[in-house]
């Protein structure tokens, strides 16, 4: 597997090429790297400086356009009007926290409860999907009395403390901790299987086994359901629950990681867990929530909640604030008035046919994998499925030039990952797939 | 001491009081208490409604107006026009993340880092108090070695899995994990000293050795220099100091948690901090940052982040987005244009003094404590030392009904915090003071 290291590195800015551009985006890079330090991760060879950003267009300092799809936090649309007039009436109006009632933040509850299976009925709001998975992993502790975690080998799940000890991506140097194991991602394109679902299972239940011949009481199983991270692994629908069968056998939670399939990008259902027909105990909530607003929440049911409630205290200042409601409010309204769960669905298939189509024309296309708008395009070495992470490279670059944003994930940061803003449009999969070719075209 | 639990209870919302409530209060914490279950916290014997709040008062759904002097969220005042113009008109028109580049987070991390020390040159963005202090955990232990840190044993910096293990505060039945020690608030009241800088260097001193001895390598140390949580500690200025020189000496870290003292709150400048001439080697913050739209900082030198990014990728989603910086900016203006830091120290000074004229009359005030607009005021026994909660319980509910909101702190919940938006003008303190007394002179 290579390491994240490398993946970031492929379409990372690197300050050693910043000697061609002009004196105004030196500049910007240079005072960047005063302040934000190590710290600063810029994405393409020649930065991009945006200024402005509307339904799934991005502008730059020149004023070019740049179809987006690649972001998943500005999820209904960047810049929505409905959600930025609810952040800017409530922002003028009242914004406290929970230790007041206000109406708002109980609307909101109860119309994201309404969402998932009737069990789930508490829920625990935060700022951040990292905040949202580092509650998971302590209420799945206090609940079990484990401490042990079995995730995917490529997994990301947030920026804590303990939750980067779940998050293998995000190790550059280093490995899982002792109280972590991982199971390989459900890769049917590089692995063929009959069952990845049986396997998928086996494997959860050999690191389970493992963990518990160590000493160390299994916890639970903590997964993103798309497999973001991971290179995108979307079929059969279903195949997670076997898995999940398995954890619950052994006594362990299962945690649905729900910031990347999350609020209808899949298609089928607002939430990915129910794609795969698998019962989470607890589910976490992030990125698109409220829209670009820091929103971020967990869903559980009220023992477990009360496991960890009654021997520590939790209170979260901005978690819930009736800003956060109110974004959040506009974000279920919009994705409700606009059809978009129905359109992710449909746009979603035509991604996907003109994406096989081009594979039948471009060999280097190795596999189109997807559930609604998140799509795994997989770059391979012609007549192999030998990771090719150049070509990825070279399209994320090439598609820049051409106008569309566009990211990579997996072990191998050879998968493209086709995440647009769910009011993506017919005309906007076809400027995508004709962008698209003419890349792969001119190589 | 008294546990949480206690503290909390003083001041908590009893769903078996809420039989005389009427059915809307009676209904909506009916819904509250369904969908946020065990997790929920409210304040007041009889909850508040909240509908809206200006500046240093809110309103409730009767109308009814209170004086805010408990929130230092809305620190520059609720609902503040600049800031919340700053984060209507960025919202509409760009919120990205830092891997693109975009002006208004340079200009921002400038300005901030322009209010710290040189060293401290490199800044990392968060969304929360809590994803800052995480953070901060991390870069020490990355760059010390260690995992051993020192708190305050009735410390609260946050709520992920990381920063409870160093929040005492936070254990309703459980204490310390072996990684934590913890040393006694400076309390020169109940403690009587005549160097509580000398005898606070000695219990760190004390505690470093014996992490150490226990095979802990130590990490650092982390402190609230307005020791909120604590019940207030905040003379005389620069007793923080020898404490800190131990830790350097040990070769650990000190780590300012700015949450609380941060953004001009101490009067007498930016970061309560510089009141210790103590020079931080990290320094965090939350709360305040940006008047209430979730951001946190993380500052430090170069070196310890690089420690840090070296093994292992960090980024932050909705960290250091254009509308936090648009908000983190706003306030940075406010504080300069309005004069409030020289304002918390002017009016903060007003406050005390009509607090200790009041303490001459009314025993149950044993002592004042204060820098700026933060203030303790703690209740004991007529002629004694012994804390007071039920007097402190009593006066937060009377002064509630007498339109003034405040809240306690303290190992023992008998020190209310006076902590308003440093708008606070004369007249909010007259109003303050003329009702704490009304509320004394009444029981």
């Amino acid at each position: 597997m290579a390491n994240t290291k490398q993946i970031l590195a492929l379409n990372r800015f690197d300050a050693r090429h910043a000697e061609g551009f002009d004196a105004e985006l030196r500049s910007l890079i240079a005072r960047r790297q005063a302040t934000f330090g190590a710290s600063s991760v810029l994405v393409y060879e020649r930065p991009i400086r945006m200024v402005r950003a509307e339904g799934v267009w991005m502008f730059d300092a020149d004023g070019r356009r740049y179809l987006d799809v690649y972001n998943n936090v500005a999820s209904v649309g960047h810049c929505h009007p409905r959600v930025v007039e609810a952040i800017a009436k409530q922002a003028a109006t009242l914004n406290t926290n929970t230790r007041y009632l206000y109406d708002n933040i109980h609307d909101y509850a109860e119309r994201l409860l309404a969402t998932f299976p009737a069990a789930l009925s508490n829920v625990v709001f935060t700022c951040t999907g990292s905040e949202s998975n580092d509650f998971a992993l302590r209420l799945s502790k206090s609940f079990t009395g484990g401490r042990g975690f079995v995730v995917i080998e490529t997994a990301y799940h947030g920026n804590t403390e303990a939750v980067t000890e779940v998050s293998p991506s995000s190790f550059k140097t280093r490995s899982v901790p002792p109280h972590v194991r991982t199971v390989p991602a459900p890769d049917q394109y590089r692995h063929p299987t009959n069952d990845v679902g049986a396997r998928l299972a086996e494997d959860v239940a050999e690191a389970i086994a493992d963990l518990e011949q160590n000493g160390v009481k299994f916890a639970g199983l903590l997964v993103d359901s798309i497999f973001s991270s991971d290179g995108i692994y979307a079929d059969p629908a279903g195949f997670l629950k076997q898995a999940v069968d398995v954890v619950h056998k052994a006594g362990g939670l299962f945690i649905s990681d729900e910031v990347q399939p999350g609020f209808g990008r899949t298609g089928t259902a607002m939430w990915g867990f129910q794609r795969h027909s698998a019962e989470p105990d607890i589910v976490t909530m992030g990125k698109p929530m409220g829209n670009g607003f820091p929103v971020g929440g967990v869903v559980t049911r009220p023992e477990i909640l009360e496991s960890l409630c009654e021997t520590t205290g939790y209170f979260n200042t901005f978690g819930g604030n009736p800003v956060a409601a109110a974004a959040g409010l506009a974000v279920l309204d919009v994705i409700e008035d606009e059809g978009l769960i129905e359109n992710a669905k449909e746009i979603g298939a035509y991604v996907r046919s003109g994406l096989q189509a081009l594979a039948s024309r471009y060999p280097a296309i190795g596999d189109v994998r997807s559930a609604g708008l998140f799509i795994g395009i997989e770059f391979s070495l012609p007549g192999t499925t030998d990771p090719d992470p150049a070509t990825a490279s070279y399209v994320i670059n090439a598609l820049k030039e051409r106008g569309v944003l566009i990211g990579a994930a997996g072990a191998y940061g050879n998968v493209l990952k086709v995440r647009p803003p769910l009011c993506f449009a017919r005309d906007n999969a076809d400027f995508f797939i004709e962008r698209l070719e003419a890349a792969l075209s001119e190589r």
